[in-house]
């Protein structure tokens, strides 16, 4: 199997898989009881804790565990029910764990405005600037977009959010471990994460909540979590999401350069095989590896089975969906026109992928497209 | 190491670690993939919730799975908000992912009613009965207590709810494996569960929906779980779940037996040491396994951190909030004194421990009883 899909979801690191096989085995205490297991039990979640806020340079009381990355999305946006300033500005290419839920609480009081972006998918700091109103109490831009790696204007966002007082949040789950994460310097109030989009456990996330920022529960109950997430802990997910994002913090340097190296020994590969390909969003300015490419007259539906059945992973639209084959609203909001939208595809490489690998990928979609013509 | 907690939480059957650890190792794709690993990850979810529904007697497509039990308890209450009917019927003993929830959900409309319960724990049907108006919307009753055991009327509370057309939910996280459950027979709207209560892993839980009943999503994007709980599946986390679930059911009997004679075995032996022992709660019409006791003079805290020195874990209190030392709330709402209230403990015995063990426990209690006594 050839996996290219590294931005839907990556396989578990082996060194956190044996630390979470290990604490399955022997660490089952609740750490919410007071006895010699719970006490380890919490140990596990206090390092993890630790471990992840030296991930991304903030201090551990400001790192909230979730059950994912959308869990943390949606504890940002439920908050604004509860807050006198309901207006929240955000993105047309955000992930639905935003725009559907911001669309959800406009029942209950909280309205929204969507800024657009270009045809690189870039957000103009401007466009937040002029819709700010009186009524502003948040602003949610993610930090580079999980379908065609735009990375955004992060900094200067927060400079204009920290200057009109309201609350910035970022949705950097498609970040850790590809691109430098630093908190402080940026001076962000909130972040998103998930730990199996950097070679840790599906199910666990995390919430950066700055110092001082209050937040309501969603999941209210027990006090975990600073009473911000009830539950018990799911305290082996949790230590893995901890050493999935040291791993990842510490090899980041080095995963950006494999990266951007297989991204372009792709580009130049298919390029040379078929010049009419064009690549979606920036060259550069974006994460590395993940390559979003339209190729006229080849449906991506097809061109994801026929890979398939090379035993190649890669997706079309936005991999949490791609069950159905309507056209990628974030492809749209860039300006691609339906007929190129619902022929573009994306690639996204991961630590564990070879130039080899590579060769691989463009000989099976270079077959492929050669098959698909053939019969169209 | 003598663990006697099993109603805070549960050690990983091993059966259902060795699939965890495998699908870890093995089966990364994202259930919203449509390429083989992706659709492989779905199967594995599918298997497991096949599994849990036959286990409660339901259909898989009436299971949705969650992040915890706290999660599923939410969710049901969020719902409320978007009801018509806003008035919810619960009782005095309801865990805090109930009680707290409802508490929040005022400032939001939704109203409730605390019914009392009696001096075992028990619900009267007849204080439900009573107290329901014509904005009643849900009933959430648990269907046995997690600090006593008491089981509650479920069957004529949801004939209740039923004869009113009001929803009716139960929070059975700790029935699972002890009782025998059968949603159908009982006609019930909404069922909370969680993993971890049964020998799976913590971090997962599961929601019962009967068909028919629409409740909104809390956490709200991906589509993933009937749009009802957005969010890349825990794959592993649910296979444990759904296999630990199976397990659970299938030697729920032996397990009942087993509790049961542990229990008898273990008043047996305290009484004949320390006949000025009190049992709360009923004698029988409990969960098999859990023994609440008051130890007349013998502060709670003290009794456990001496049975913590000789590798004893038992609980005061509700286990998911015994960090604190306050009286419980549920057997305050029994009429217990704040005295005896602090000098009450829980035991609850698992299908691991042995006739061997329960004399140790008694022992060590013993032993600390006369330690304390003395100091004091």
């Amino acid at each position: 199997m050839l996996y290219f899909d590294h931005s839907a979801t990556t396989p578990i690191d082996q060194t956190v898989q044996s630390l979470m096989s290990d604490l399955n085995q022997n660490l089952y205490g609740n750490p919410s009881s007071v006895y010699a297991s719970g006490r380890k039990a919490k140990h596990a979640v206090e390092i993890a804790r630790k471990q992840f806020a030296d991930a991304i340079n903030c201090q551990p009381n400001e790192i909230i565990f979730t059950g994912g990355g959308s869990e943390a999305n949606n504890i940002v946006l439920w908050n604004m029910i509860h807050k006198k300033r309901k207006h929240v500005i955000t993105s047309s290419i955000e992930h639905p764990a935003i725009l559907l839920v911001l669309k959800e609480l406009e029942s209950l009081g909280v309205k929204h405005t969507i800024v657009p972006v270009d045809t690189n998918g870039y957000v103009n700091p401007d466009d937040i600037k002029e819709n700010i109103t009186s009524d502003t109490g948040l602003i949610t831009i993610m930090m580079a977009n999980n379908e065609v790696g735009t990375i955004e204007p992060i900094q200067e966002i927060a400079d204009i959010a920290n200057k009109h007082d309201i609350l910035f949040h970022s949705d950097a789950i498609q970040v850790l471990g590809k691109l430098p994460l630093d908190v402080k310097r940026i001076d962000i109030d909130m972040m998103s994460f998930s730990a199996h989009k950097f070679y840790g456990p599906k199910g666990v996330g995390a919430l950066f909540i700055k110092s001082g920022v209050i937040i309501k529960p969603m999941i209210i109950g027990g006090s975990q979590e600073k009473n911000i997430r009830a539950g018990t802990e799911n305290v082996s997910g949790i230590a893995g999401l901890g050493l999935a994002a040291e791993i990842a913090s510490n090899f980041e340097k080095e995963n950006f350069s494999h990266l951007l190296e297989l991204e372009n020994y792709f580009k130049e590969l298919i390029i040379d095989k078929h010049n009419d390909i064009t690549f979606n969003g920036f060259d550069n300015n974006k994460l590395p590896g993940l390559v979003n490419l339209t190729i006229p007259n080849i449906p991506s539906d097809l061109l994801l089975i026929n890979l398939d059945n090379d035993g190649i992973s890669i997706s079309n639209g936005s991999a949490c969906s791609s069950g159905t084959i309507s056209p990628s609203p974030v492809l749209k909001a860039m300006g691609l026109s339906d007929k190129s939208n619902l022929e573009s595809v994306r690639i996204s490489a991961g630590k564990y992928n070879t130039m080899d690998e590579v060769n691989k990928l463009v000989d099976s979609i270079h077959s492929s497209i050669v098959t698909i013509r053939k019969n169209t």
